[in-house]
């Protein structure tokens, strides 16, 4: 599966285990809404920094938020 | 251990237990040779997809690229 949908994926499942709306993650990491919905939907190509700060948010790192095999749970 | 120094300290270790110089590697990668280099010195914010094709190249995953783990070796 294509890096970005991973984390597209992946993102999308934490936000919503944690309960978090994408205005609260996006508020929490310091980054636009949209941004994170477009995130959500693999329109971006974020960097590492990014994918970082919301990873912190969901208490998890980076390289988990990348994991292809979270992604297929 | 921030992301950059992560990713920076991982990319070097694997790019050179595969005997690659960062020429090589680059070339494979389809990325600038200084590119590379800035990033082993975690110069550059680099994309997920930059990862990703650093990470093929490697016969890895780009969540293995990030992981801290990894790093502390």
């Amino acid at each position: 599966m294509e890096i970005r949908k991973i984390f597209a994926q992946n993102l999308k499942r934490e936000r919503l285990a944690r309960g978090l709306s994408q205005e609260e993650l996006a508020h929490l990491a310091d980054i636009d809404r949209t941004y994170v919905s477009s995130l959500e939907r693999s329109v971006y190509n974020p960097t590492i920094d990014v994918v970082d700060r919301l990873a912190k948010v969901l208490g998890m790192t980076a390289a988990q938020l990348l994991s292809p095999t979270n992604a297929q749970r």
